[in-house]
């Protein structure tokens, strides 16, 4: 009897360990995209670009095909952005946030850029991984939906 | 020397059957995403939703927001494409199909419907995951982009 309880604490004290530390990756995630949208809206892409993974292997996803590498994504952005008032006032929605397993999740989400020369919305799916103790985005697929 | 030797054979045999693991992995992956294209092809959705996870927690996303589970994805097919001539022939492109971490990949892609009540195109990111030995699409975003 005395066994089975310890089982039983013991299994339940891992179950609660596991949900809390997907309670404090989804959180450390969202800070993440949060200081990106937050640099987004200050103009400020150097910042914007250190949520990326700094790797050959990232890889960002749009209508225009897959772009490989953090410095070809960041070309991109400056190209598809080229001034402030393409940059706007953007917005995030977060639907979903996923472990996929260990150190990797998925985020399914919405932006919304308020823009003089005119508004976009779009949906994306990213894949987060934890890189030397840092959440980084691996993967990003986004398409506009209006 | 001798050391040096069998450690740098080790470390050329370990990386040559990560290479090829990664080579099997993108195999059996494309394998899965030919058999949901057959099936699609032949109008039959039941083995063409083998290849997803069979969970509550599958999440597919699209402009119209994210549906949780894998009945609810069903249902969201046969709502969109009621009959045989919204099916219409599919075909898939894949841009990149990248591991995530072990036991999960990413797949980057096009899919393109021909079809007498409009073709449509768009492109996806799918996160697959091995479960119980098979490999099953745990995450789905697709969008149009035409």
């Amino acid at each position: 009897m005395k066994k089975v309880l310890i089982l039983f604490l013991f299994i339940a004290t891992y179950s609660f360990a596991q949900e809390t530390n997907i309670a404090d990756d989804k959180k450390a995630i969202i800070t993440l995209l949060t200081a990106q949208k937050d640099a987004w809206n200050n103009y400020d892409i150097e910042t914007f670009m250190e949520g990326y993974w700094k790797s050959e292997e990232l890889k960002f996803y749009g209508a225009g095909g897959v772009i490989k590498g953090w410095q070809s994504t960041l070309e991109r952005y400056k190209k598809s952005y080229p001034t402030k008032e393409h940059f706007g006032k953007l917005r995030f929605v977060f639907n979903d946030i996923s472990k996929i397993n260990d150190g990797a999740y998925s985020v399914m989400g919405e932006y919304h850029l308020t823009r003089k020369v005119g508004n976009t919305n779009g949906i994306f799916m990213l894949i987060l991984k934890q890189i030397n103790g840092e959440w980084k985005v691996i993967a990003d697929t986004s398409a506009k939906v209006n």
